[in-house]
């Protein structure tokens, strides 16, 4: 018969159980319900309306997710592991602000404890926790970070020339006041997202302009490929077939021997499909 | 021979006589030209100078989509079951508010009998009955749609972190007047919308605003990648089909004969949709 | 030996010979040069500099284009034909307005002048001539014609509905006058294009925005991939294998038997590989 | 034993070795650094306050770069094509403005000077240098570059028809000051940046304009799917390699034996880029 420490151990880290599930749930909902009071308490009309029944949810969540992390830390095998990982810290730095609001009182602190108490929306990213099923996903990501990485380098390249262009081009009058100002037009524009904040005036400026947005335009089509690419290479990709001889993996469905030794394949143990 | 009661289901319900095609039609202009006559309403001089013909339109149409519905019940098997069904409710709230606006008549309660006016909007939705063909497409969503919830869920986690530190950074007098602002404006940057209605003016801030474009512009790649592949998958998959001679699979849907021996295929066991 | 209008014809219809690659490219430079000289016309400080030289630009091109015009009835078989066809009359309103010009002066008849004018801007319509490589990317706009239809049906429903919806709940005050303006500014939020000229203004009418930002931003990526996979599949097609029995088309690179009729197929008469 | 000539050449020209390696990243990290140093002087009051550490910081740079420059002329075998290639133009235009800047003394020759000064920013072009994994990007990219063209100038021909058309309907009133200026507004629409700074105001050229974004939206497609399909096509083809016992076809390119007969296959005829 498990122990108590053991019962809670399974609820908190294991979600098969009906207990572990439900407890999920309830942690996903308090989550999105604490960043939910973070945010509405910065409407300025909400906070004079609701504020005290948001300070009140606010030491809820707080008490109820220091109560979780203490938890945690007690059921765990080895809580200085747990502690030290990234959603350890991301569990502590969630509940801090609170407390930090309240040792450091005053009028004066009033801002920064402000500050400190946003940290407590990094909760969100327990979220994460819940998206197990983003394995293709970060799978093809992982195998195209090369390609990324040499496009990203091209897309920062055209945005440090173009800036630096269109300072000189169009210069203080028309909203390039520095070459950083620049980049931030640049980026603005091979985005597509076009605030307007800055914008050329002058006919070479708008030409340059132009010649920047087709670009941006036509380079959404790389990333947007490498992805498509890969995605479809991991939808097919046959990992599971292993070679009895060499161990090798990747084999095609309909190969009956070995490419790396040439020895006989077994067959394969489950029908591929369209895996999806 | 058929009743008159049979007579008015196959017109109304079936697209394959003449007649039945030729109600679908006159349906779908009805339709349209409905929804023209409320949008046009809208517009100031044209109420002007038009209203009492819009008027005539409005309970034209609102007469003519009683009738309808009124024989969609009597005609059908099971009246109950079609007025409960999602189309069934959509009729009839697309000609209610025409009805309502008579019986709560009034100054002050103009604004209201607008609104409910306008769900007669919601006619458009019965377009959807003529887009038939739209079979891969919702196949390829709906096989992707755990794909989707997991970058529909990174995005939003995105957009409140990035909401929050934009708040914090720019403050009120940048237009970042509360953390759901913020929000928004990662929402309109993100997605490449920029409004630039709220925009940066620190550097720390345009500099986290160039990440959030880069960012967005890298992450439109995952959704096209998934319904890209997805769709692939779709138009390809012809796995299950295969020759009873010599057992060669991989056959068209509208194969008739084995491409391999020649031998004549089975039927295949279930129609696919129709395949690009 | 050829007739000159044999010769005539060859030159300006044939694309083989040396004489048309030259005439053709002479063309393509005049409609460019043409095309450029009424734009530059419109701009206020150019046009008074440099107004006598672009008029004389405007006649030389115009009676260039005549005698081209003149020719091309002259030399080809169906000159009837030839001018009610598309680039017929195209060819035809590139020239007319220049005449009209001299036909209707007068100090009130300019405004109108320069409408007709502008028409020689179809001018450059003449380049799809020049654009013989398309064949590809035609045929695989044209075969995912279908869905692309259901979606531009989609995005019209959702444009007219959030239209209708953000008029009652912005109103005049916010720029949302009337329900088309509505309508305008679902498109330019949902196309991510984003002028900021109309943008909500209450926290309601920035929900439902953001709503239909990430909608617009998700739904990219579906044309997208309808694309993708129909230049996929047109890359890979195998079209022009025809069973010599039953004439029918579209066989596997690797089919040994007529898929229809289960006659035996010729053997390809060029080897598949990547056609790109 | 290598000549101190042979050594250098081998530390700056390979990379292999971990002297080259640590020079390689040097030179990288110099390149950033007197980007940013260019890039903060054009900022005003970073300028006030550091612009004594930033003149000395450009100086070392550029000294360090023209040793770099030196060095590179004297221990390659062919300077002279060094000299003439686009990197050997690029090292030298990094170089020589900072030196110009001290030849042309002067307070109105101060402008000429920082325009100069600012091609130092075309160092980053060596950048390229350390991005060596980009060659199934290119491939792709350069066996689509006829489909590119053709999109390339529809999308151009567009844009003439579009601004030309918006010039005569919305006119210098609404910001359609000229023809130029309306193709500065249809890229800026078509591509979806959509800054904002000319918008259209009348019904009919709101209405044009939403036809516009519609199509650049539908656009967006053709490019992506044409990346898509060359990547996936780039990154499949092994079309070439077959089995000297069977004559099977399709082998991976790491293959060592046929999938097909367990014989062992030929060495690949020409080594392949790096495949994904």
């Amino acid at each position: 018969m498990p122990t108590v420490r053991e019962r809670i151990r399974i609820v908190i880290f294991e979600a098969e159980t009906p207990a572990g599930r439900f407890f999920d749930v309830s942690l996903l909902v308090a989550i999105v319900a604490s960043v939910l009071a973070v945010s509405l308490e910065s409407v300025g009309p909400i906070r004079e309306e609701f504020g005290d029944a948001l300070i009140v949810a606010e030491w809820f969540f707080t008490i109820a997710f220091t109560i979780e992390y203490l938890l945690r830390l007690y059921c765990i095998d080895g809580p200085v592991r747990y502690a030290r990982s990234f959603f350890g810290i991301v569990d502590l730095l969630a509940i801090l602000p609170t407390y930090l609001s309240f040792l450091i009182p005053g009028a004066q602190g009033l801002t920064v404890i402000r500050v400190l108490r946003l940290l407590r929306i990094f909760r969100v990213l327990k979220l994460a926790r819940f998206l197990g099923e983003a394995n293709i996903l970060t799978q093809a990501l992982h195998s195209s970070r090369h390609k990324v990485t040499v496009f990203l380098g091209s897309v920062l390249c055209i945005v440090v020339i173009m800036g630096s262009a269109m300072y000189l081009i169009e210069g203080p009058e028309a909203g390039f006041t520095s070459i950083p100002r620049g980049m931030y037009w640049a980026v603005v524009t091979m985005t597509t997202v076009g605030y307007g904040d800055v914008t050329p005036q002058s006919i070479t400026g708008q030409m340059l302009a132009s010649v920047l947005m087709v670009l941006g335009y036509a380079i959404i089509a790389v990333p947007t490929g490498i992805v498509s690419s890969e995605l479809i290479q991991a939808v097919r990709n046959p990992t599971t077939r292993s070679c009895t001889n060499c161990t090798t993996e990747g084999h095609d469905w309909d190969a009956l021997f070995c490419k790396e030794c040439g020895h006989e394949l077994p067959e394969p143990a489950i029908e591929p499909g369209p895996p999806a």
